[in-house]
Formats: C-alpha cells, structure tokens, sequence
C-alpha cells in the first residue's frame, strides 16, 4: 500500500489531496461542498471525486491505505460527528460512511485538531511531540498534540479553546451563547469588533473612512502608524496573551503554531502575542517556542492525511 | 515480582505506602522530611525506610517491582526535578538518585499529578479515561490523564493550573510573581484572602471575631447562615467555575475530581462549582461529571505506587 487522500472538508470547498505514504502531497483539487439537503451530498460527493481520481490516474485501488478527513465541528475518536452547524449535519459516524461509499478505510477528525496534526507532521513545528495549533480565522480554534498523539476529548471537542471565557465583563452574547470569549475579540471577526468599538467612543483613525473594513485593514493601518488601529491589536495581543498563557499553564507544550487568516498578519502579531504571553505565564511554562504556521490551506489535508497514515500503521 | 512502594513526598513528612501488584495497600507509615542542608537527607531516609521494611517484615527483594514516588515540584518524563523550593532542592534526576539508593527501578512524577493518578486508579474517577484532579490545598496544582496516561508537559509543568492568571484586575503580587491567579483565591489560603478583603471592605460577619480563621471557618460560617463568608465562596466558585469552564474547553475531559483541603467542605463546593461551571462553559464540554476526591491523604501513595506498574507492565 503506497498511497492515500487527505481530504479538509470546509463550508464551501473540500479540499482534496492525494499523498504517498512518506507524506509528499502528490496532487490537490477542490471540489464545492453542497450544503442543502442536510449536506447530504457532501459525503457521495467526496466519494466519486476520489474514485473518479483512481480511474483517471489508473491506480490500482489495492495501493490505497486509506482516507483521513478532517471536518468543521467535534469528533469523537470513533469517527461520530455530533452536529456540523455549517455542514447541515446531525449526529452521525462519518468514517463508517465515507469507508461504505469508497470501500476504504476512512479515519476522521475535528479540522483545527487535523490541521494542528499537519502542521506538527510537516509544518511549523517538527519535531515537537507537545504542541499546539490555534487557528485564528472567522472563528477560534485549536488543535493540541501529546507525546506525538492528537487529543481528541470526551465529545471530541478537545481544544475548543475560541470559547473559553477571558473577559467575565464583558456584556455582548456571542453566537455560542457565552460573553467574552477568545473568539468574540481573537478571531478576525474579533479584531473587526474591537476596532468597531474603538472608533464608537471616539478617537481618529484611517478606518474611519472605510464602510467594511476587515481585520486585514486594521493591521494594514497600524503598521501605517495609525494610533487607534495600534491600540486595537494591543487589545487583541492582550488577550491572546492571557489566554495562551493559560493553556499553556495546563499543557505545558514545548510550541504554539498559530495560524488561519489572523496569522497572516506574520511577525508583528507572533512579538505581540509573546510580549503578553511572557506577563501572564507562569515561569515553569515560559519556555515554550511560537511559530506561524507554515502549511497554509494544505495543513488540513496533511494532517488529515497523518491521521489515516498513524491509526493504519497501528 | 508481587510487590512495590508507592511514596508521597510532601514538605512536611513523607508518606510511605507496600502494595501489592493489584493495587491493596497493605501497610503505610509516615517519617519526617528533613529539608535543612539543600533537602540532601531526604532520598537516603527513604531508602533506609524503604530497605529497614524490606528487613523487617522479611520480604525477598527480588519480589520488589519498584518505586514510585510523587515530589512536590516539576518532574520531567526523565524523573528529572528543577526546583523543589519547599524541600530546598535544585536540578537532579530523582528516580536515577533513589534507584541508586535502593537497587530498585524508581519513577518519579509530579505530586498533583500522580495523585490525579491514584484517583483515576482507585478512587473518584475510576474508568474515566479523560479526567483531571484538581487539588486545593494550600496552593492549587492539578494533574491531567488523557487516553489513561498522566500528561507530563515539556518541562514536568502540565497540570500548574494554580499559576493561571483569571483576574487581570488584580494588583496584589503572588509568591510566583503574577496578579490574580486561580491559586490566590481558590485555595485555603486565597479563601481566607478574599474572607480578609471582606471583612476590610466592611460588613458584619462572625468571622470579625476570630483573630486567625482559616478556611474552614468560612464555610462553617457560610453553612450557619453568615451572609459575608457565603457571598466570599459564591466569589471563590465563581473563579473555580470560570477556571474549569477554561481548562474544560481546552481538554474536554469525561470527569474532574476535586481534592485537597478544601474539598472537604464537600457538597456545597462541588454544587457552587458546578453552578459557575455552567454559567461559562462551551455547550459541547458542559458532559463532564464533577466528584469529590475519595482517597483522601492516600491518593498520593496510590498514584505513585501506579505510577512505578505502569512503566515496569509496558
């Protein structure tokens, strides 16, 4: 057996990639996610896109070892998805029914926990057996590896961290139903939030000018030297910081990869995160290494690829 | 090979317990930790307990599987300790250092975390392959199981949830350095704190009267009705809830048992912490079964004891 597929399965496109079994990404595509119906498709879809790729490439299917999906919501170690809200999806086991349409063995995983496993098996941190990945895109998520092994939780909703509260003050609900969360000020719709704020109560700024500015923007201006932009990342570092700090008390990891679209804002956000990072932290855990993720869009799909390389090499 | 000792090393005495290869405790003993002169008598007094009961009771060394022992500071997977500031130690390889002493094979673990061990063994969490034990003492440590296995961290530092800063507000410096960590108010001593704060701010309350009260006063005044000790715990489950909501989201563990001093208030902890826990906590980790720790004194000897079979059975 010589190859397999790392699929990421988002809200709008599934990415698709095919491997050897060394982990060299051979060939990616994408394919839309159909969402109506209860997602009903998505699965038959991933099937004829895989097998339609066996064909046109005349492999043989006896080389496949497997398939690894990573998907948008809690996973338990079984494969059994328990509500994708973006998917349309319910409960269900996701690995027995994807391995039913293809015929092959099929291991899925939560996306942020997949991505956090791509990122430790060929990305920004290698060779770190305790690791995190925090995914800093719409939302916050989180991906978090022990001695080499994902952690996958009670619900499968280990590394949930976008919803752990860090400001009790705080008065406006979130979607989840929680106020302050990591999310509601971490994430880019976070950074858009704060900077909302900012300019509510007054002050000058660049964004002020703008109808829809995005979290790209308020980066943009800061490092254009606008004030208030400035002080809205110190917010955003501020509580990364806190919260970091936080998980790190608990795990102790020897290195944070963060990435999602925030992280694309590089060293300013890594020196900002660090600076509060090292306020809050307990010195024990100090030690611990930042990176930028260094997969981009393909950290999911090695990652998904991994976790049916490691459950099959069992 | 039938038997094996399980040892708990505290600042005060060290507890020293016989199992046998199922986990009975067949005998324990006590002897005092004498920490003058950098802590350099305290492994030589173990092994000279450890063989004068192997005399004693006229046990065939050859049926000893090991030792394990719980030390009250940071212990790598190596068994390496860096800083013991209680028993005035620095940077060694304990389990080497004891092994040594003895003949035996020894594994050393962090105190919290190898009585994390002992409950999820034999006590409060038996079958919980997920869980956490969170020990209020005298400061707050915790240790972490995931899939069975005790987490380490990179350092020997997983599980200092104590040093997790939850009120940035706070301005007071705690012996480790930081403002506003769960340590501060969450254990015996931060309820006493915060029962002083109380008491400062104004407010009449039973506990005026007494010139030292600890924290068992203020739950023995909050359960006779004293209104300012049952409005300083509805602050102290307040922060034990927003901290657990945190570590929850982050791990997402089946069970969490809390032990120590404090825990002996018993059921209107566990209710007052489970009533915050509610109010902060992500839906998809809100699953998660709070006990009562059941082995008391004795966790510490049992986790040890498992912690020595666990390496020796691999």
């Amino acid at each position: 057996m010589k190859y397999g597929y790392g699929i990421d399965l988002g809200g709008t496109t599934v990415k698709l990639a095919f491997f050897d079994r060394q982990g060299t990404m051979l060939q990616k595509w994408e394919i839309p996610t159909r969402t109506e119906n209860g997602g009903e498709n998505i699965l038959p879809d991933i099937a004829a896109a895989v097998k339609a790729h066996i064909a046109q490439e005349h492999i043989d299917p006896k080389d496949i070892i497997g398939l690894g999906i990573g998907v948008p919501g809690p996973v338990d170690g079984q494969g059994v998805v328990n509500q994708c809200v973006n998917l349309g999806w319910g409960r269900f086991n996701v690995s027995q029914t994807l391995s039913s349409l293809t015929g092959f063995p099929v291991c899925a995983g939560n996306d942020a926990n997949v991505a956090a496993l791509g990122e430790y098996w060929k990305g920004g941190a290698q060779g770190y057996e305790n690791m995190m990945m925090i995914t800093l895109g719409t939302g916050v998520g989180s991906g978090i590896v022990i001695d080499g092994r994902l952690v996958h939780g009670a619900q499968g909703a280990a590394g949930e961290v976008g919803h752990m509260v860090i400001n009790p003050a705080e008065t406006e609900v979130t979607t989840s139903g929680n106020c302050g969360t990591v999310e509601q000020y971490c994430s880019a719709t976070g950074v858009v939030l704060l900077a909302k704020r900012a300019l509510a109560a007054g002050g000058n700024s660049v964004l002020r000018e703008k109808k829809n500015f995005t979290c790209k923007d308020v980066f943009d201006a800061a490092a254009e030297g606008d004030d208030l932009a400035a002080q809205v990342l110190e917010q955003v570092y501020n509580y990364l910081g806190l919260f970091l700090a936080a998980v790190c008390c608990t795990l102790n990891p020897e290195a944070v990869v963060l990435g999602g679209g925030v992280s694309r804002a590089g060293m300013p956000l890594l020196d900002g995160v660090r600076r509060y990072f090292d306020k809050y932290a307990f010195s024990a855990v100090k030690n611990v290494r930042f990176f930028l993720a260094s997969l981009g869009n393909d950290a999911g799909a090695y990652g998904a690829f991994k976790l049916a390389l490691s459950l099959f090499d069992k």
